[in-house]
């Protein structure tokens, strides 16, 4: 059991890479080391910024063992262990729980799509969640994987003791108000971009993993914080004023644009695995000047 | 130029058909001047809820006539105008005006939707604004037409003065935060059904379009009040208890769920036209219970 | 009755319109007349490429009516008469016979597609072929209406005995065959575009509706006769030419892209109605690079 | 460089589990054997149907080592290596060339596909066809991965000297077409299932990787050589009549309905590994009966 509950503001931190390709662990442990002292509530290791489908299994384990021992229990550390079997899922989920992680975050398997309904999905997250020592958080990420698992199979996922959250990265709001209204109170419903996290937390989500928290955690806790204290107009204006900076690091240039933002800001970076490409340079200049006008560039 | 603002609460109201399948105008009267009657901001005559796709062009003159005549300025009306060629959409729209509708309710052109980009959309709303004597909303039903006009498009279409407003569909909470983000004030962002009235309103949008406002006006106006309020908790809570009977008479059920609704709470109705069919009874059964479990069965 | 079978290469013919944007019925009648002097099977009067979706009904009247008299019953004459609601293609489509077309092709309603599905498509063409006086094709173009239907619906829709026939617009080889093996001898699978002629007539097609057609009406007559001698591997290489300049009329200039073509072969042409846009200089001249290099632009 | 040139009629054979869910490799030898010695020209050892996405990295090399060891040069071997990242396919593939492959199967990489365009293809095609000793094949796989690499981008991979074909498992007549028109006559387009294998040859495709010659490998054979042999009608007969069933071991019931197919003709067979589900009893029915009618229960 995590001594902390699921929720807050999370980073779904980067993978570093050397010139040569390989992990650069040392470096990753500096930028680990600065998120521990951010206000950020924790982090997620191989989350799809992650690169986390880029990565073999025993680089999967290094980076686990590298941010929890570094984190040392200052922050929730979630790990993310889906891959498409059940099997390797098991495996992976074990692996992160000995290695310290305090929750699984498990992406739905998806590449046999057309065949995987709400049965087979029962079936390998109740499988996931019988095997795993730590609570598991259902990953949907539509997007990237095709799936999407509707609210009343989040709700029937919701239902096993050992699963404990869902992070959604669309922003339908019709779904996050389902996906609330039909699971318990203690279920955290996570958003899972921030350009939807103040009407998630108006919805009743428990908080956010959010990739512009890589680069901007303290404007991303604000957010929460104003949302908290009940100042919705300025929560608002918080909100409108993350978008451009939010699409910038995601849907616009991606995982490339996240890792050109942390160079900015003064963390350590490199470039993508491929075959992601790196940024461009006009794409780096558009980025700069997008973070700048949100107010965004405080070095580290 | 209407003498109230554009916002609020407003109802999609049904087209009504006798048993011959040709259009009731005296029983729709007796709903209309229900609506008048109630605590709605107004009424959408011939939105995708009021059959507009199945209507013939004089149809749509007569149902716009009895609705402006009953209402008799009580409450904003809104006219349904868009069709598929931008030189119909004026005859239409003209009309209307003539006929002393407040706003004309304009739907994306779509058949040819591979090639419309968003110069033919912007010279399409242009010309329509330009030639029409009552302001322009721009209507995004994905659902229906299959295009999603991005906000960056809507915020081009906001620049004409004579364009002030859109009503989405879709409850992406990501556009709508950008649509409010790239207008101006004055402009009314309305959420085009009620289950994400409440997010929409948190970010800035004016109201809401709502079929579920055909049924249930007062709850949907009372969500309303919550949020104008500032009683966040309780309008989240209403929001949630909306989701069920709103699915029932939308995205379930459809046309034929909100027409067996209406009938459930004392309105007249009648069968949609074909090639909608009406609700099975199994339908009827199941949005009976679905309303009565939201306590939303009080009869006209 | 048709005095001649529903097959062959058949041309869906575009609409004229003047400086005005009205009818130019003139023009129509000597584009009519040049097809009806043509190799081809027969035209098509208001397919999408004619800009269906654009006309009021009384302009539909008057393009069924000039065709129909040009023609004279030298060719076969098909009239696109399928619009939203089941009771106002019923009239178009009577009209249309009691105008003298050989048969009625009626597109999928799509509006209201989440609510149809295959028993609301019976009805609706089984009502249509109940009243029509003349034989029905359905017509399949789901790139413009969102509405694939499937197979085992056209085999449903096939034996009802007055419809004889379907276009589907989508290559989809796999449903080609389907609905030659779903449907008896004599009923008709027509290809609804150039770029797959050869392997539907393949498959056992009877035929095709092609936009190419309307400019390059001998190259497509050439491929049909060329796999009806058995010439298979000329067929194949006719097949392979058409490519390039079919997606040029269609899927990459659309109707605009057709109208350039016609007025480059010496037909009467015009622009297309709004919110379709005219061809650009660049579009033009990229479209004649590509006619000449197959060799099409021999002059009318 | 492999003996044969690659074309012809192709099984991507199934992996197989024992009871406790690891490979069972005595098992799998037997089917291969069966495979050699049967008309077919060679057999892939995962592809999808091989359940490729849910082994683990040493079980493909054990699974290639088996079936190189096996077919002992009776026929060709290809080898699925495409994973997420480049460096892994390198690796995957080195070591499937070491092993004996005598091609490459290389899906698309998919989960970050918003973000890999034409550029990033080529670079991961590029790189892993520089760094392999054997020839690379590129396998389109859209209803599994969500990419649809178009034919201009097949034409620019197909200018690599290494790179000697394409599979495409989608029944897209117009790409097929366009793909053989882009390509030299010495790149070999394949049909990725025996629905559209007629069709496919028709329009110049070399042969087709078809999970139902797993089942039914002599009737595929012949339906190529009916083609090859002129007898266009008998070829067309053939082609509608491997519909349903093709349909059976696929779309319908996947690699489940694929397994239990294989059980009913006599091969060594098991359940697929979570979260693939076994077929369940009625589709085993439905299976065996299509088959019956089909006349391709032919025992092993």
């Amino acid at each position: 059991m995590a001594t902390r509950p699921l929720g807050g503001v999370l980073a779904p931190i980067a993978a570093l890479f050397g010139p040569d390709g390989e992990l650069d662990l040392e470096k990753y442990a500096k930028n680990v080391e600065w998120y521990a002292n951010s206000p950020l509530d924790g982090i997620v290791v191989m989350g799809s910024n992650g690169e986390s489908a880029l990565l073999d299994e025993d680089e999967k384990l290094r980076l686990i063992d590298t941010a929890v021992t570094t984190v040392n229990g200052r922050k929730l550390v979630l790990a993310g262990t889906g891959v498409e079997s059940t099997r390797a899922t098991i495996r992976l989920t074990r692996a992160a729980a000995e290695l310290g992680a305090d929750f699984a975050l498990v992406v739905t398997p998806h590449y046999y799509r057309p065949r995987y309904d709400a049965e087979a999905y029962k079936r390998h997250y109740y499988a996931v969640a019988d095997a795993s020592p730590i609570p598991i958080v259902v990953y949907i990420m539509t997007a990237y994987t095709g799936v999407d698992l509707p609210a009343s199979v989040v709700s029937m996922l919701a239902r096993h003791p050992n699963i404990v959250g869902v992070k959604d990265s669309a922003g339908n709001a019709v779904k996050f108000a389902e996906m609330v209204a039909g699971t318990d109170d203690d279920f955290a419903v996570l958003a899972g971009s921030a350009n939807f996290l103040y009407p998630a937390l108006c919805l009743g989500a428990k908080g956010g993993i959010l990739a512009l928290a890589d680069v901007a955690p303290a404007a991303c806790v604000e957010l929460r914080d104003l949302y908290e204290a009940g100042d919705h107009e300025a929560a608002r204006r918080a909100q409108l004023n993350l978008l451009a900076p939010n699409a910038a690091v995601t849907t616009r240039f991606g995982i490339a644009g996240l890792k050109a933002a942390m160079e900015m800001i003064g963390l350590e970076t490199g470039d993508p695995r491929p075959p992601l490409l790196p940024a461009t340079d006009a794409e780096r200049a558009e980025i700069q000047r997008i973070f700048e006008q949100a107010g965004l560039l405080a070095r580290v």
